[in-house]
């Protein structure tokens, strides 16, 4: 696959090199259970201490408040379901979780889960770019909110939302404050103390680190509910033996993130520019979504008019580039994106759209043929469109 | 380490090369997220299957009755609480569980999380060898019960339970039966539709594949609760990115624990008769726990009387051996072993206890040389017990 485009590093990313080079140990000769006595275990019980002191380091935590995970879906749902069940538990009346309309299915799903078990939750509106207004949360806000859990950085348009300031309107109200931080953890500098954030997601394998790891950044003095429960692994919050290459692996992206972020952000936000004025003036009917401003760097959201983002994806991939319509955890399940429902788009809007995200391994040279590929793509998709005399 | 003498397979063993070999692609270049359409998605779905079908054939079960997890804890915690909690959903009246008193933490701990939930639970009791009496099985059923736990074999003394049977019971009375084999899987020959349970739960790490990865087996038409939402992986069973790496080493780590089965049983087992019988010859006031005949291949557990066995996995540590008190899990935890105690062990039987885990990686030499250190260090430390003059 040499000459095949990846412009999909929303959904995944390769593991990089180093990563790798320092989780082999811990599969070969490191590979006692870390609550072994032994120094087999005292090994790899040292191993998890570095890599949790290096994903602290990377958004300004303290590593014991670091709780590793089998990814970011998991620290969603002990984020959302751990902290209002503990909540309640100690004041019944605090039984209303607020989130966003936009948030990720790994928020969105707990949410359902906790309206089972007799929690209401407030879905927020957004703007038609994708923003959660704080006259909004505001609003939403009253004393039987346990928590708000809003989305650092949106999977699909990428929109970054004001965290620090809707945090500070979640506390003012007495609520717990969680962001899903997946899509930006890593690819924008992230200090959580700064934020003011209570808990914050974060995933592996979005930033070139092995997938099968996350953690949830909670932080100190916070008590949550856990919902894995055995050996007492993680402080008693989440049991299970630690996956110890994974979690090496994830500090070691860390580390390559926290360093080169400054270089990430210029090369991916450049790249990215590049992208949507390429498109913007060679795709006619063509559309950005999400903001112009307050956008991670690596992500771009198009919505070509008269297509089948489906479609498109099916000739990129035909013609090696890959790509996707939204969110890749949701796109099987072949149901128009909620998002951007959410966001107030039409069915046309939301039908043609197409998610092009960059990674640090993508050249100008891999945009330029992008967009070569999908100016005929378009252009082959609507030509067969009942749509055609509109847009062809 | 190379002199360095690992016995504690029953915690975890090192990942095989060939595991490796089939893992790194799926770091390097096929990092694709499954979930994706495009050609890299479309690579690691059929990576997933493979080792679906894997991991499905080393149990007699079909491959979409498996699904992944991020270890064998999860894969208990979805079995207990996801089943428990179905079953109630459909019939309140169902709100009984009955599992043993010898279960790993991994199986006691959602317990307790369903007694929080209004679930009564009976822990049975077992024999002087741990076993579960299927008499009493019998006696703790009536129509209230929900599910019933039982595990295939024990994590500290090895004891293999009679799951056929207490499926059967466990059946007769309307009861879903499920079966923790992550000490078991890969190193006894099992066929799911043989043994009758509706789950069964698997890990990776035990049978030299990754840590970070487990399944349960769950028998076609059963349906569980999810206890991770999301994005709907794993037929919506488990949600969040899928561990593809991973999953593809355990697939592999299967496919080879199937192959060598009959090598390991006659290789790990002769190699531990052997042990238990130098031990014995060499070693006075030690002995033997567990059954001597229904006890899996890789597993001696002894007491040493006289003897603090943290002090003696020290010692041994010290003297390059590799050993445990029992449960990795809960050893950390500095409580007496609850498995011990509900078979009857004094706290002086209980503290002299330690258990050597085998691997097909030992050798008779390593055997010989283990037992030398170990009555040496156990001659010393009886030197300094308060017992001394009863041992010594």
């Amino acid at each position: 696959m040499t000459d095949y485009i990846y412009l999909d590093s929303a959904a995944s990313t390769p593991v990089a090199d180093e990563v790798i080079a320092e989780m082999l140990p811990y599969m070969k000769q490191q590979y006692g259970n870390p609550s072994s006595l032994h120094r087999f275990g005292r090994e790899t019980t040292r191993a998890i201490q570095l890599a949790r002191k290096r994903v602290a380091e990377m958004i300004g935590a303290s590593p014991r408040e670091i709780t590793f995970t089998s990814g970011g879906t998991e620290a969603d749902n002990l984020a959302l379901k751990g902290a209002a069940m503990h909540v309640r538990s100690r004041a019944p009346e605090k039984n209303r979780v607020i989130t966003s309309s936009i948030e990720h299915d790994a928020v969105i799903e707990p949410c359902k889960d906790l309206e089972g078990m007799g929690f209401a939750v407030t879905y927020m509106p957004v703007t038609s770019e994708g923003l959660v207004r704080q006259s909004d949360l505001k609003n939403a806000l009253s004393k039987d909110v346990a928590l708000v859990s809003i989305m650092y950085a949106n999977n699909e348009i990428g929109t970054i939302q004001p965290i620090k300031e809707l945090a500070e309107i979640g506390h003012q109200a007495g609520a717990l404050f969680h962001s899903d931080a997946v899509q930006a953890a890593g690819k924008v500098p992230i200090n959580v103390k700064d934020l003011g954030v209570d808990m914050m997601s974060m995933s592996s394998h979005k930033i070139n680190g092995p997938k099968g790891v996350g953690a949830l950044y909670i932080r100190a003095g916070l008590e949550l509910t856990p919902i894995i429960h055995g050996g007492g692994q993680e402080s008693e919050l989440r049991s299970g033996t630690e996956n110890v290459p994974g979690i090496v692996g994830f500090g070691k992206a860390c580390e390559l993130a926290s360093k080169r972020i400054g270089q990430y952000q210029a090369y991916v936000s450049g790249l990215r520019d590049y992208l949507i004025e390429t498109v913007s003036k060679e795709i006619p009917h063509s559309r950005l979504n999400g903001s112009r401003t307050d956008r991670i760097p690596n992500n771009s959201h198009f919505t070509f008019f008269g297509v089948n983002g489906e479609d498109l994806i099916i000739k990129l991939d035909e013609n090696g580039v890959a790509a996707s319509t939204g969110s890749a955890c949701s796109v099987k399940k072949q149901k128009p994106s909620h998002v951007l429902k959410a966001m107030g788009f039409s069915y046309e809007e939301i039908t043609g759209s197409l998610r092009l995200s960059l990674g640090m391994q993508n050249t100008k040279e891999e945009i330029d043929r992008t967009v070569g590929v999908l100016s005929i793509v378009v252009k082959e998709l609507r030509e067969l469109s009942p749509f055609k005399s509109k847009y062809a």
